[in-house]
């Protein structure tokens, strides 16, 4: 925790250039000047490690924050989608349902689940750049920072039996060894229908004013006894009102603000649209596998439900790239950062061909976008589990700092979690989406590819998905554990056809994966970090370092906006909820779940459910709480309006705005819709 | 009556280029077979009668139709306004409290008002057009249309006793007379709250999802009992339902569909800019009058809401043309027009330069733009009541065919309605739009234009303004009256100062009348008339005429839209106004009328309050009934969104939609919130 200390030199560097409320700021450099200008607030570290320890990560994909000192997490409804699903059945689902654990007995454990509290950073760019001299290729630059990179996070986890992460930062000028207390004994405590989480469904996703309860709360677990964490954020049942600074820890996914524009041409021009064109496949397939039946729509919903969100993610960011004004004034700003390095003869010595460097690796990039896509394991599960599987054995047995990134020691607890855990795996549907991966393998890379020719060997995409399926025994977990304990022999002479299709894989990804590293992040990190230093030099380090899903701390104001001809309310109330399902007369996806339409009368219907804010948030800062200047929740990040999609490459407060259930919802429905007392009791605190 | 067996020819030519729901019909020319086609509903000859004869037009600017036997219409607030804020003192603001007639007794008169009820049409293009010869230049055809058209209106009123309009339809190649039944007693009856009818006010006008009650019910009265209306609309308690055929029978004011590329590029560069600025001027008056104080709130808000809601329109419609792909959809259209024109010599004799001839008189108009905005009598209340004596004595004088068209026998009666209302003037107020009006003509046209040395004969605007307000009589009725009686004598001998004013103004004004009568609308005319009979040659008639606010019969079904990144409902509730209202905390425009918060508890929340259907209306159609294929009222037109004001141009049914007060809505608000038995009982019908 040392380098909290850091703050103070970052303060004097802090200068005008960030716009409005910017920034996904990390713990160790909070604008401390800026919300003292612009709000009159000065966060103690008091108030700092508070909020830091009082914050989770879900592995899983989101974020969290403890809200009772018996380890009670909130978090969203989709990002625990996936426990609930694999502790649903045709007979319990739990997923329309909603869960309700009355005891602590009845909180039921999340098979494979994660979640971590930061508890350390610690500045190591020294130790990982240490290495890399001025004269090495960026290959050889690359070796070098990977290996003392898993040293790194190796040293760490021996050292303290944490989770060790090293972050880069600024384009890898920077690294720091995030430590985290991991809890791995994760149970659900509470979800709501999924139509109160989902009201509105992809037509509403990315859309405000909203009326969702995406909502979902489960408890970390320690040695079977409910955790004690160090930290946990009290309910503020005022709520915040219009104006009020909050702020947002969580864990931003990842953005491309640092991005050239030659990067974000080859995100516009080639990746977003193949990539839109290859969810719309998917979600074509898993939609006439859930026409089939309802148990096929109870297996395969919460999988189109997570397409849908990332198809319409992924349009508002190709939207935000095409609008020219914005795109136009990052190429000035690129221009005018050229031409000051350009004006420097050290800089410009030192930032050397960087530009250049990076265009001409995304351009290697985008020649192999087919097998980026297709060439290696894929979206199916069993296949997926039998790739990490053959790895799995054969990166443990090398030393640690020869194996790829994910098997190193200080990574094994986790992958480990994932990769024994006991959610169920369903062979039909296993059966659709691995024909369907390896048809449209065929189709990108061509018959002759030899890939296409290793896995399919002449026969058809179905013929190879259905053997392999109904053949393999990877959707058991002793299957797993027994291939995992007998290493590379076992793995070797296994017959199961699951892990022969990814023994013939598995040198093909490896080859396209060193290309990758050697040809494209080596040269886009080393460049990255040229260009990063220059822009040190000539302004300070006066903006947030890209998202990382690592936790940052973001804030703004609760406030409206000008859209659709008119303003758009602060707050939407459970009124609008009753409003908009009769405005449409209950049809889907705007029908009222069961209960909701029950309890309606219990409820005070003015009470205010979701609203927005303008703080600087992301996708994986789903989950997040809202706190005020007290430390208090007042709301749940769950989404940000399309507006809001621009945020990965451009920071604007003008529109976009991040979406927020507001605690004073949460508590009026989990107590007269769900009647969940022993919940609110202990959100009511001790 | 005889001309509505036109329609058997009619429908023969109709064809299939009508987009969607397109059309404001008349009533001699209904759709009949494209509702049968998509539809399957062929309206009667006797449901066609009975719809017709249930409008009405409010001469005050709107639509409306009889509910009850007993002479009960029902319209928008905003098109009673003008009456109810005429009604209403320092002491008894009806316009914000609402007003509600408990017993026939309390309906209060509406000065000045005027309604009718359409009860003849006759084709009378050959009277009209007879004169015109093909030798003529295009003023001799210009008098001879005119001179032709005040015979035909003034031997209809001589005949007939009713009121007598003559219509120009397709672009003045056919002519029709309209023969109205005229009320003059008009009482108000109920009013809600302004609140609640302007809830969200100018940043919700023209957008969707709404919330209001723009209502206002009103009786004909003849000979001072209660008129019997020849028809009326039963109040479907059921409503509408998505997907439902509905018909708006109404008067839309005035559409630019037919109009050449040369009139819109005028009309979006020259005309609307133009308009824009001078509306924000009026604004920026009234708004500082209105900062004075709660009593000049009392007497400027409603023109403010009126102002507001011109510039919205505009802008709406300003941006509608400056959407290049619609723009050059037009272009193409015009371009393979002209092009079948070329290729058929017959055709190509006859249409001439009409075109060209267009495109050049519409320059001549833009060339005076100024003097259009700012050479006459301009928007002082009592200037123009001025202009209208001074010219009302000058024309009646003169033989009928000889006068200005507003000066005829024929249009007489309305005219003294108008010319001798009682509504109350404020002269504080007059001084102040009066004084703006002068100083906006000496900055448009300069201070040596022969208008502004007439006005102002160098003194200020203000000097001017508040002599000629302070020293004028025509604030009261009978000084109005008495200078009417005393003919031209007593106007030029009148000492009055606004009366001097009117004179000084009035040879300027006839000179700038005659220029657009001879060098622009008369060439407008005969081109736009060859070009229409050119399509007709080519097309049949297959589209409806551009509005004349003249009645019209549009349909369309009750439907939602995509928009805003999502669906939006087709329907809003009653709960959806309380969200909205909180969602802002209760701040202004978005505040709960008194009554709407105390009866809250009273509500079915869940009643339609307003719906959206894809039916062709634009301004003019306010107060227009929904009914349905029963001929019954389900609602009431009240707005379009902003996607609909580009119906001046192009219809499109993708997401442009008229807005309506749900008349299920109505009647729960006028029982619960308003406790309105006496009407309630009368809506239930006999």
């Amino acid at each position: 925790m040392r380098q909290l200390s850091r703050l103070g030199l970052a303060c004097l560097l802090l200068a005008a250039p960030v716009r409005g409320d910017e920034g996904m700021w990390t713990f160790d450099n909070p604008p401390t000047r800026r919300l003292q200008e612009r709000y009159g607030f000065t966060p103690t570290q008091e108030w700092l490690d508070k909020v830091r320890l009082a914050a989770v990560r879900f592995m899983a994909g989101g974020s969290g924050s403890f809200v009772s000192p018996e380890g009670l997490m909130l978090t969203n409804h989709h990002v625990g989608l996936g426990c609930i699903q694999n502790l649903s059945t045709a007979e319990k689902d739990y997923v329309s349902a909603g869960f309700l654990a009355a005891t602590r007995a009845e909180e039921r454990a999340c098979p494979g689940y994660e979640v971590n509290v930061l508890v350390g950073i610690e500045d190591v760019t020294a130790r990982v750049l240490g290495g890399v001299r001025p004269g090495m290729t960026d290959k050889e630059a690359g070796d070098a920072r990977k290996a003392a990179a898993a040293a790194v996070e190796n040293d760490c986890a021996r050292r303290t039996g944490l989770r060790c992460d090293l972050v880069s930062l600024y384009q890898g000028s920077e690294y720091a060894l995030y430590t985290y207390r991991k809890y791995t004994d994760v149970r659900l405590v509470f979800a709501p229908e999924g139509q109160a989480a989902y009201f509105g469904g992809d037509a509403d996703n990315f859309t405000y004013p909203r009326f969702n309860l995406d909502v979902a709360f489960f408890r970390a677990y320690e040695d079977g006894r409910p955790a004690r964490p160090t930290s946990w954020l009290r309910w503020n049942r005022g709520g915040a009102k219009e104006g009020d600074l909050v702020f947002v820890p969580g864990n931003p996914g990842s953005t491309s603000r640092h991005d050239t524009v030659a990067q974000l041409e080859s995100e516009r021009d080639r990746l977003l649209p193949e990539a839109l064109a290859y969810y719309q496949r998917r979600l074509k397939v898993l939609r006439d596998y859930v026409a089939r039946g309802p148990e096929n729509a109870r297996r395969a919903g919460p999988s189109i439900l997570q397409l849908e969100n990332s198809f319409k993610a992924l349009s508002g960011r190709l939207e935000a790239l095409r609008d020219e004004p914005a795109m136009a004034a990052k190429r000035r700003e690129e221009e005018e950062l050229r031409r000051r390095i350009a004006a420097e003869p050290a800089l410009a010595r030192e930032t050397r061909t960087a530009f250049e460097d990076i265009a001409a690796a995304r351009k290697r990039h985008d020649a192999r976008l087919g097998e980026y896509r297709y060439g290696s394991f894929g979206w199916s599960k069993l296949l997926g589990l039998a790739g990490q599987l053959v790895r799995y054995v054969e990166e443990t047995a090398k030393p640690n700092e020869q194996r790829l990134d994910e098997y190193i020691d200080a990574a094994l607890p986790s992958l480990e979690n994932a990769l024994f855990s006991p959610a169920p795996i369903h062979k039909d549907l296993e059966i659709v989406t691995l024909t369907d991966q390896l048809e449209g393998a065929r189709e990108a890379l061509g018959a002759d590819h030899p890939y296409v020719k290793a896995v399919l060997g002449g026969r058809t995409p179905a013929e190879v998905a259905r053997e392999a399926v109904e053949g393999t025994k990877l959707d058991q977990v002793a299957a797993r554990r027994a291939l995992a304990a007998g290493g590379p022999a076992a793995v070797r002479d296994s017959t199961d056809p699951m892990i022969a299709l990814a023994r013939r894989i598995d040198p093909l990804g490896r080859e396209l994966r060193r290309y990758d590293e050697d040809q494209v992040k080596a040269v886009i990190t080393r460049a990255g970090e040229r260009i990063a230093r220059a822009r040190f030099a000539l302004h300070g380090k006066t903006v947030a370092p890209d998202a990382t899903f690592t936790l940052r701390l973001a804030y703004g104001t609760v406030k409206g906006y000008a859209a659709h001809g008119t303003r758009v309310p602060p707050f939407t109330t459970l009124h609008g909820l009753y409003d908009r399902a009769a405005g449409f007369s209950y049809a889907e996806p705007w029908s009222l779940s069961p209960l909701f339409r029950e309890e309606k009368d219990d409820l005070e219907l003015t009470t205010p459910y979701n609203f927005v804010s303008d703080a600087d948030v992301i996708g994986g800062n789903s989950g997040s709480p809202v706190i005020d200047r007290a430390g208090e929740l007042v709301g749940l990040i769950f989404d940000g309006n399309m507006e809001s999609l621009a945020l990965d490459y451009f920071y604007t407060d003008e529109t976009a705005r991040a979406i927020a259930v507001d605690a004073r919802g949460i508590l009026e429905v989990v107590d007269d819709v769900y009647g969940a007392d022993a919940l609110l009791q202990e959100l009511a605190g001790p």
